[in-house]
């Protein structure tokens, strides 16, 4: 198997983008000071931004969106700072790692990687430990399949006084998020999750607020790859760019951002919601347990479930994709779970049918019970419902 | 809807073309004279008669493969002579009226169109109407999903003095096709069927007993868009080209012919097979009907079912590509009928199921009861055994 | 050499395509039933007429123009017809033979393949000789770089009666074209010069006067490739294509006609005009000799030149393209002579810059005598002067 | 002017990519686990030691090459060493800023930037300093167009004791490099200079002793987006990616290195001194002056002249843009000179005509004395020998 029609590409990021992504990044590269591209960056600088709902200055930055995850926490972590670290999976878990390591003094609200902090968890925190200048979270935790409520979290840390850097990587574009609405100071996500584009490129917004504190830190980098004030002192404030830039990802990134703006942000979401509503109602109606400890916490942009008897997630990925074609995601560090995405062109109609069918039938080639007509029929059910 | 990976194409041609096959037909536009280009054409039609099994001449005539078959025809057809039809569907019964406004003296068999004619009615016409010069037949009935026996009608038509004429555009590179085997005169093919290429490009492979036939007939058409002889005294003898090809075509071809000669043609045949035997059990096991009238004749490029009581194949085509974004085939002309397809890419595992799955779910949507599950169990456990 | 940046493709048709029109070529491969496909073939329709300036039916005719031109001559053609053919190069001469074999009592006036004829002549013909019902002529004769007056022989043909087919393959696109302001009935154009396209499908515009002659003609091609009247009949009156549409050569078509319609017709007339101002000062200076006997009969979407002294024309293009990598078109019939083409791209600033530096310095490594520096100031002037 | 065909990229990277190498950035986007990226990511790494000459360890660092160069200086700056930096322009000025900043005890050999480092200052400098660990240097200095004879400076260093890093960015896969010929330890390049690739993406080899002295140093970055050690550790030694490779990226560049790899790496280096050469010559016949102080240090990658008179870098570059499509690089801080790149496919026989022209034209059009005719003349007489 060695076309892309051969293989479904269903995993949780990179995800199969659409032909006209594809096409996009193809375009002729052009030298990055021709006055067609300086037009083109701006331009998707702002459409990025309108992604975000946030009128905070936006920046893209070359390379997989954790550069700009590395960039932000060193720019806003001043040695010794208190810094409230919400975990609940694994990039929670690593980004205290990187907090003490940049010199705070690390605070952690942390819950099994099938649950979720609550906000009501992280006021009481903040209620008995004055002095949090930080709270770091991750609003849709990719390796377990489960969401942070942002929305609740973002307005209790701005009445506590503390900034919020929001790792948002797989949830823009194909879940709700309001970066103004909800208050946050510093956000990041990657083109390859719900954008379904190039892996290459981050964009991270910054508050006021964020920079303030970015400029008074003497830690934050400076001419250096992962800096952000590099980004704002050169290209927003002087029209340089601090190293060439990625042509090609960033004329791919113009076009996942004009196809979902095209489709109306709100209809992506619903498309996600449909996508993992119909996965979750079929995997269960197969006999298979969600990973999610409530559907309530469950992100629409990639359904986990549990992998049922003795069986190993990664022997299942590699069984599904040599026999159907078929490239699922496993666990990846949370546990021993298989991940279904809908991400993208992958929320749509049928494609949950293909991820089930594949899932259902190698784990019963591989000795699970699974009723895999009964999952179809049950997804092919809030489909019909849906469309 | 409106992006390619929201829309799965499975309908009977043209049919979804591989990554690869797009770019080969973006490829740079050259000059038809430019020395890249000549290799290019001649290198193609090597390929083309690597596929076809044969050593006769092969044309790379410019347009749909009906270009091709009318001129075939009118090339064979010498004013008054004994032409044997065999009709078993919309293309056979078509070529009829042409043969016959041509100026042949039209013989004909005729069976239902969800059937075949047999060998043996072939040889006993030939034995009770001697001087028939000319046996014309399709392969592939692509409207009804039936076979005709070439394989034998073939060698029969060589001992009775009778050139053949084969309409091979829904066959070639998906089913079992041997044309210097079956001692084939003249063999026609498209690309935008099993090959999953584009649709302005036929193939025509001539043998030396045609080309004697189509010198030596005085209503063979010359400097004509629908001439073989123009090609053969041109560009087969004379290394001109009568007109400007289509480059981009051309190398669209060369394209597909590439891709199921690196897989194998009897990789590629029997991935056919298992897509349509799939398809088959999945479709009765729905509690559908095939339209073959049986599965012997049933062509492993396209598997046709009765629509179910009162419902219309249009509306039903119509009603899946809007709510599930799956373009299938209806009827054209051969009946109430409905057509999935595997031709190339989507005779591939999971195409199979996302096409059963719509059509079964889009027949209930109309009121017909189908047995949705039971029809994916009964597909995989197909797919399962056979991948 | 083997890739595109390696070769300027500057030849006469087909023409080298914007990227833009590339990536149209390679996008995803629609069943012709689809209901976006029909759309788009409806869409590209209107396009064409809006670059043919007509209200005439448009039709896109599957295969190189000429199929679109033999259609036309065919379905004129009444037996015993009179129809003066207007000849000035291979083209035009080419469809005398045509006509003659169509059954047409043909009328011919021809001139040198570097001289035009006059719409004065044509006038005169047609006081002398009554009767004339179609006069058909070729605007710009692409292997000579020579014009036809249309605009004035148009209204002509109209107060004498007779239809008129005109040849506008190579310019369409690029040089000035008023179907309905030159009273014109049927109009052919391919997509591979001007429009710089792909040469896998032709347009045709057909008057009502044309239609009424095409219904009334017993010789009109039915169920035929070159059949006008299918794709009236089926197509404009049914909404069924007569055989599968060329999905790819649509996509490619609609690109290049919204290419044009952006920039503006008249902005690309201008483009053109002004490349082969370029050329042609250019040539002279480097003391080459323009094949048109005037600089007023000159197309200006190629411009032709005498080969000096004892040189032979496919040798040179031979040089050119092995040394230089520039691919430059030969006489094709009309004469010892070279043809740098300004078609769609290549009729940009620096492309005449290229051609005439590769043929000036292709010539002298040949041993011709040719002033290189002084054609490049004399192009370069003209181009500063229009850019 | 929006579209590619009208405007040439003759900048000193990004430079044009070939159709070729955006085809291959437009391939399907793979999960980065699945395994024929798996293979196409090895496969890579070693196509990309092979264009360096080098059995060291290869890494694809996801960014602008300037992502491997802090990496690469970071992780071998132990506190406290001497480090002798090389300065003949921006980029090496640059390097001894990091240097100081990341807290060596730096050295400098600083000329002008017009001018080159000699190995025997090197020597020198070596012999009346000991104890120098690491000695910095750029191959190929961009913005001056001027070259660091690195074949020479490496066997020095090492029979110092002094480890090398070089920053090959702009001269691998166009001039000649062998890094374990020249005993280089760190090599750097990226992929949109003389591979004429996306920007998006770095390249570094490591040698042995390099990797000693980068385990060794408490101030490797370790879990950082710039980290060497992260990607030995994961990816080399355990088969993970540390982060999400740029899928895209790795397509692009194993295309740009096959493109090389069958041209020939030797044949590619004569490619570019000869446009090198056209060049120069054209352009000293113009009149022009160059701006390395000699020849033998003038890079075969890119051409600077001096601008005359009175204008300024910046509005030539955006005249001669604006006005002929052509995009040329001016000074970046080297000076007031104007580039014209000769990197991958601009590195072909036209391109320097196409460059000298609009530059000798544009430089003439804001009133300077340009013998435009002279340079073409002089230009194309070395291209018609090297041919």
């Amino acid at each position: 198997m060695n076309h892309s029609t051969e293989v479904f590409t269903l995993s949780a990021g990179p995800t199969m983008a659409t032909h006209r992504t594809l096409a996009a990044l193809g375009q002729p590269i052009m030298y990055h000071y021709d006055p067609v591209f300086l037009e083109t960056f701006g331009r998707t600088q702002r459409k990025a931004a309108e992604v975000f709902k946030t009128k905070n200055d936006m920046l893209l930055m070359q390379g997989e969106a954790i550069v700009a995850l590395e960039g932000a926490a060193r720019s806003l972590t001043k040695p010794g700072m208190k810094v409230l670290n919400l975990v609940q999976g694994v990039f929670g878990k690593g980004m205290g790692y990187w907090l003490e390591s940049f010199g705070a003094e690390l605070h952690e609200i942390e819950v099994a990687y099938n649950d979720a902090v609550s906000p009501e968890a992280v006021e009481k925190y903040l209620q008995e430990n004055p002095g949090i200048g930080l709270i770091t979270m991750v609003h849709s935790e990719t390796p377990s399949g489960t969401l942070t409520d942002c929305a609740a979290i973002g307005p209790i840390a701005k009445r506590y006084g503390a900034l919020t850097l929001v790792d948002a990587v797989s949830s823009i574009g194909g879940l709700e998020f309001e970066t103004d609405e909800w208050q946050l100071d510093i956000v990041v996500t990657g083109a390859q999750k719900c954008l379904a584009g190039p892996p290459g490129i981050g964009m991270v917004s910054v508050s006021p607020a964020a920079w303030e504190q970015i400029e008074s830190n003497p830690n934050s980098p400076r001419a250096s790859y992962v800096s952000l004030l590099d980004w704002k002192e050169k290209w927003l404030e002087g029209g340089a760019f601090p190293f060439t830039p990625s042509v090609s990802d960033v004329h791919g990134l113009e076009s996942v951002l004009d196809q979902v703006l095209e489709e109306g942000l709100d209809n992506a979401i619903v498309r996600h919601t449909n996508a993992a509503s119909a996965t979750r109602a079929g995997a269960q109606a197969m006999g298979l347990e969600l990973w999610a400890a409530s559907e309530s916490i469950a992100a629409n942009c990639v359904t986990s479930v549990r992998v049922p008897g003795d069986l190993e997630h990664l022997d299942i990925r590699a069984h599904v994709r040599a026999k159907y074609g078929v490239m699922l995601s496993s666990g990846q560090g949370a546990g021993n779970l298989m991940r279904l995405a809908h991400m993208g062109p992958s929320a749509n109609a049928m494609y949950p049918i293909v991820g089930l069918t594949a899932l259902g039938q190698g784990l019963r080639d591989l000795g699970a019970q699974v009723d895999l007509g009964a999952g179809i029929e049950a997804a092919m059910s809030v489909i019909a419902q849906n469309n």
